[in-house]
C-alpha cells in the first residue's frame, strides 16, 4: 500500500481506539474465562443496558457484521419465515448471501435515501394480508433496517416508531443494524438514541467495527429471555469469540465516560468539511446525509486524476462518462488528511 | 474471578504474546485495506507457506475453530457426504452442531486414545463400498482428526500416511484440524511437521487461538485453485474478518523466526512436571500424551480440596466416587504457578 | 365443492389420463422392486431419451415441481452460487423459500411477458463481470426460466439458444422448468423441441403433474454422469418415491405414441376459445400467449356475477374496479365445458 | 424383473389395496381443488380424528417417510436442536442425511431390539442435565421412535407412556413414525392403539405407502395449532402434493370400515408361518417380533440356493460364512406364495 495516499475508502481501516490498545497493554496477559462468562464482560454488558436504559436488556457479543445479521435472524426466526428490508439493506447486497444460506429469503422493497419508508411497509403489509395465495409464499417476519443507512442516511425516531408500531400491528419483529450507529449518534440531526433503540426494537446491535474497536458486534435484546438459547445458537453458528473478554474488554472501554456516543461527531465534522468541498469543485452529491459517508458523481477523467492521491471506495457507473464513489471518514480521521483531501477536490 | 486462584482450565485465556501486543502497538493506528487484501496478511501468508515448504499453498485466515470447521467442512463438502472422525473429534461433541448447521452428518467411528486407527477407517470403508444400500446413506467425502487430538495425543507420520492412502484410494478429503497444533509441533515425540502435514492433507490449519493469538486460525489448502470461491464461501458462513489484517499482523509475528514451532514447548514440559506431581499424588492419569492437556483421575473428595486453589475443567464422571478433570498448560503458563500447582497436587 | 360450477381455475384438477388409469388397472396388483430400479422406469426412461433425441441422457422421476426445482438447483450448485430467472418465475414468486430452503438466493430480473430477455441476462452478465466487488455477493450459477413461462408465453428457439450461449460464455448452467411443457410442445407457434432443449439446457424437466399424470416430473441431464450422486441427493431432499415404479408407468404411457406431444393441443384450443369470447364480451386480456393459460382484466361487479357460475384463479388487483384473474383449461378440459364458459362470459 | 421369483424382498412392491383402485376409477375425471381443500380430504381427515378419538387434532397428508420425518422435525424444532432416536432408527441409518439437511443433528442411543428404552433416555437425558458444557452442545429437542420398530419389535404402552412422562419432563417433544403402523395396530401382542398415540405423542404419522396406499403418510398433531404455519412449511419443504386429493382419497378408503386397522393381520400371521417353516429349517431368527419383518441368519451357500427362488432383503454380514437377511410380507401378500416360501425354506 502506498502510504502517501489518503485513505478515504472505508472506516474499518485502523485497528481502534487508544483507550482499547491502552486496556489491552494492561490486560493482556491476565488470564480471563472463555465465552463471554467474564468480569470485563459483565461490566462491559451493564455500561451497555445503562447506555440503553434498559436493565433488562440481554446483551451478547459477536464478532462481525454479516455473522450478527445472519445469526441474529436465523435465531429469531423459522425458515418459513423471510425479512423484508430495503432494497439497499446490507443483507440485500453485499453479504454474498449469508442470510440465504441460513434459508432466510431476504424481501426487499424499494427504498428511498436508503430507508424504508413506513408507507412502503404498510402497502406491502396490506397486499400480503389479501392475498389469497399467501400460504404458498414466504412469510414476512421481520423487518431489517440500518441506523445509519448504507447511504448514511437517518431514520427519525418518528419514522421508526411508525415502522415499529406497524411491525407490531402485524406481529413482526424490529431488527435494526447499528453496525455505524456511533456515527447516528454523533450527529447533531439525529433524534433517535440507544433508549430509544431498546424500546422500539424487538433486537438491534451496536457496531463495534467501524466504531472504534478492533472487531466486535454488541448484539441488544431489549426482552432478555426471548430467546432461551440464543448462547448455543451463537456457537452453532460459528459465532461464538473464545477469548470473548476481548470483545467484553472493547466494549467496556466504548462505553467508559459515553465515548461511543461522542466517538463519530467528528468524522460527520470531517464529511461535511468534504461535501463543502465537493460542493465548490462542483461535484455533485449523490445524496446527501449527515453521518460519515460521502457519496457523489465525478468524471472518469477527474476520478483517474484522484485516484493518484486518495483511495475512495467505487460504487456504480453514474453515466458513459462518469460513476458514484465514495469517500467514508471514520473516529481515526485525522484533520490534516481532510484538509489534504479537501484541497484535492477543489483542485480536480 | 478468583485471582488467587490457578488457571489451568484451559489454553485460551491470555490473551497473546508479547510480540503481537508490540506489533499492534506499532501498527494500531495505520489505515489498512479490508478483508485481506493488504500487505501483511500477504507476508504472513508467504511465511506460513515456507514454513510449510508448499509455495503453492493458499492460506486463509478465519476467526474461530468452530467457525473454521464448519466453513471448510461446507466448502469441500456437497451435502450429501458426511464427514468421518474420532468419537471423541471436537466436530462430533462440542461445536453445538456447527456441522450439521451447514448440513453435513458427522459420522463418528469408535477411535483409541482420542484418534481414529487407519484400520478402523478401513473398516469402514470397506463396508460401505460393500453396502447393497449404500445410495440412501450418507456419502462419506472427508476424513476429519486433530493434531493433537481432543486428549493431547499425537499421530506419527506413519499414521497420517496410511490414513492418507487411504483417503486417496477411497477418493475421500483429507482435513486436519490444528487448533493446537503449536503443542504438537513442539513435542519431542512428534515426527510430523508443517510439510508433511501439507503434503499429506487436502486442508488443514494451524491454529492461533490456543497457540499465542487472540484469535484466529490460518487455513492451509496445498493445492491453491482447489476451491475458486473459497474467499466468498467464508464471506457467507460469517468467517470474514473486515479488519482481516489483524489476522495477518498475528500469524506474521507467530512465524516470524519460527516463534509458532517453539510457543508450545515451555507448555509440554510444564505439562510433564504436573505429571509427575500426579503420579507422586497417587492421582492415575486418563491416557498419557505428550501435550499440553493432562487428564486425570481424582475422588470428587481431593476434586472439592483441590477446587479451592487451582481452576481445572470438568470432563466426565468416572465412577460413583470419582471423575476425569483435566489440567491445561499454555504458551503462556508461568513457571511459579507450574511449581504452585505441583506442590497443591502432592499436597492433597 | 359445487359440481353445478365450472372447473377452470388450474390445470391440476383431474387425476389423469385413462390411458395411465387403464395402465394401472392392470400393474396395481404386480410387484416391482423399489426407488426406480424396476424395468417400467427404464422402458419410460429409454421413451424420453428416444423423444429428446439424447441417448445418453440421465432420466430421473421425481414427485412435484417446487420439490423438483429445489432438488436440481440444490445438487446442482454450491450454496454460494444463486439462481437467476426473470421476476416472475415460479421460484421468485410461489414456492415459499423452497429454494431459499436450501440455501441459494434467488435473483430476479426484470422480465418482459414473463421472459428472461438474452439482452436483461447479458446487461446482468456484464455488469457482474465488473462489479469490483463481487467476490462479497451471490455468485450467479444457473439461469432458470419456464417453458411456458407463468404467463404462458413462450420462449423461441432463437431465444432460447441465444440465453444458452450466453450460459456457456459466463459458465452458468441452464435449467429449464418444464411443468407445463405438453403445452408448449402443442402450439403451433412453438419451435422448441424436445431436442432442442437436450441440446440448449443442462437439466430440464418435463412436467407430469399438469399434463396427465397425477404426479411426477421427469428430470433430464443431457450429459448423464454430470451429478455422479444425484440419486442420493433426490433421497436426501426426501423426492425418492418408494413405489417409483408408479413415476415410471405414468411416464411411460404419457411417451407412448407420442402422447405426451399431442396431450396438450385441445387445451390451447380451448384458450383460443375462451378468448375469443372474451374479445366478444370486451374483457381485456392480460398478455396473449398460445398456450393454455388465459389472464384477463374484469371489473369487480362482473367477476362477482363470474363467480357463480365458474371457477377461475384470482391473480392480483388491477385496479380500484377491477382485478387480474385466469382461466385455465387443461389436457382434461370437456368441449361441453368451454362451450358453456364462453356462453357465460359473452354474457357477463 | 423374473416373476418366477417369490417376491418378499419388501413391503412397498405393489401398488394400492383394491378399494382404493377402485374409489381412483370412480373419481380421476372429476376435478378437485389442489394442496388440500377439497372434500376428500377433509372426509378423510374427520375419519383419521375419529380413528384417533382426537376431534382436535390437525390432520396432513405428505407424500413418503423420509420427506415426513424431515418435515416434521424440522417444522417443530429449532436447529440448535437435535433429536434422540434408538441407533437403529431410521432417521439415524437410512435417509442419506435427510435430516441434517434440515441442519438437526440426530443423536442415537443404544437401543435393545431396535427399541429405544427408558432407561437408556433418562440417563441421558440425567447426564445432559448435569453437563457443565451443555450450552456448547447440541440440545436435545424431540424423541424420535418408530412404532413397530425397523425390527419389526413393538413399544407397549407402558413403554411409550414411560417416554411420553419423560418427554414431557424434560421438556421434549415426542414424535411416533408409523410408517408401518398398520402392522403394529394388528397384531394381538399390540396395546397401543391410535387413541393412545395421540394422548403420548406430540406429533406421529400413520404410514399410508406400506400399508395400502400407492404413497402417503398421514401426520397427526393431536393439539391443533401447535404449528400455525405447518401448511407453508410442508410447502417450503417440497412436500405439498398438487393434487393432494389423491392422498386425501387413499386414506378415505384406508380409514372407511376400519381397513387400516385390520390390513396387517394377514401379513403378520404368513410372516409367523414363514418363521416357523424357518425354525424347522434350523435357521436362526434375528430377533423374534410379532409384525410383518423375518430377520434371520442364513449360511452363505443356502442364500445362494434361496436367491434363486426367492427374493429377500440382505441386511448385514453375520460372520465370515453366514448374513443377515429379511423376508418382508405385507398386506398384498398372497397365501399360496406363503406356503410356496415355506417349502422352499424348508427345502434348503
Amino acid at each position: 500500500m502506498n502510504t502517501d495516499i489518503l485513505q478515504f475508502q472505508s472506516d474499518y481501516q485502523e485497528a481502534c481506539h487508544e483507550n482499547i490498545l491502552k486496556r489491552l497493554t494492561e490486560e493482556y496477559r491476565k488470564p480471563y474465562p472463555g465465552y463471554g462468562s467474564d468480569s470485563i464482560c459483565e461490566a462491559a454488558k451493564e455500561k451497555i443496558r445503562k447506555a440503553c436504559h434498559c436493565p433488562t436488556a440481554q446483551v451478547e457479543f459477536l464478532v462481525g457484521g454479516t455473522q450478527t445479521n445472519a445469526t441474529v435472524i436465523d435465531s429469531f426466526l423459522p425458515s418459513y419465515q423471510g425479512i423484508l428490508c430495503a432494497d439497499s439493506g446490507h443483507i440485500a447486497v453485499h453479504e454474498a448471501g449469508a442470510i440465504e444460506l441460513t434459508r432466510h429469503k431476504v424481501l426487499p422493497l424499494k427504498g428511498k435515501d436508503g430507508k424504508l419508508s413506513p408507507k412502503a411497509l404498510e402497502a406491502f403489509l396490506s397486499d400480503f394480508a389479501l392475498d389469497e395465495n399467501k400460504a404458498h409464499t414466504v412469510q414476512p417476519g421481520m423487518v431489517y433496517l440500518s441506523q445509519p443507512t448504507e447511504y448514511g442516511s437517518l431514520y427519525s425516531k418518528a419514522e421508526l416508531t411508525a415502522i415499529s408500531e406497524l411491525c407490531k400491528k402485524h406481529q413482526l419483529l424490529l431488527f435494526v443494524d447499528g453496525a455505524r450507529l456511533a456515527y447516528a449518534l454523533a450527529a447533531p440531526e439525529n433524534d433517535l438514541s440507544l433508549s430509544d433503540l431498546a424500546k422500539l426494537c424487538d433486537v438491534f446491535y451496536i457496531g463495534g467495527t467501524k466504531c472504534g474497536a478492533m472487531f466486535g458486534e454488541a448484539v441488544v435484546i431489549p426482552d432478555a429471555g426471548r430467546l432461551p438459547h440464543f448462547f448455543t445458537s451463537i456457537k452453532q453458528h460459528g459465532a461464538l469469540l473464545a477469548k470473548a473478554w476481548l470483545l467484553g474488554l472493547q466494549f467496556d472501554e466504548l462505553f467508559r465516560d459515553e465515548l461511543y456516543l461522542h466517538i463519530g461527531e467528528k468524522a460527520n465534522a470531517y464529511a461535511r468539511e468534504i461535501k463543502a468541498a465537493l460542493k465548490d469543485a462542483g461535484l455533485p452529491l449523490f445524496g446527501d446525509y449527515p453521518t460519515n459517508q460521502v457519496f457523489f458523481v465525478i468524471s472518469h477523467e477527474k476520478m483517474e486524476q484522484l485516484k493518484k492521491q486518495a483511495q475512495y471506495a467505487y460504487m456504480e457507473r453514474y453515466d458513459e462518462n462518469s460513476s458514484v464513489i465514495r469517500f467514508c471518514t471514520s473516529w481515526s480521521t485525522r484533520e490534516e488528511d481532510v484538509k489534504k483531501c479537501c484541497e484535492i477536490i477543489r483542485g480536480l
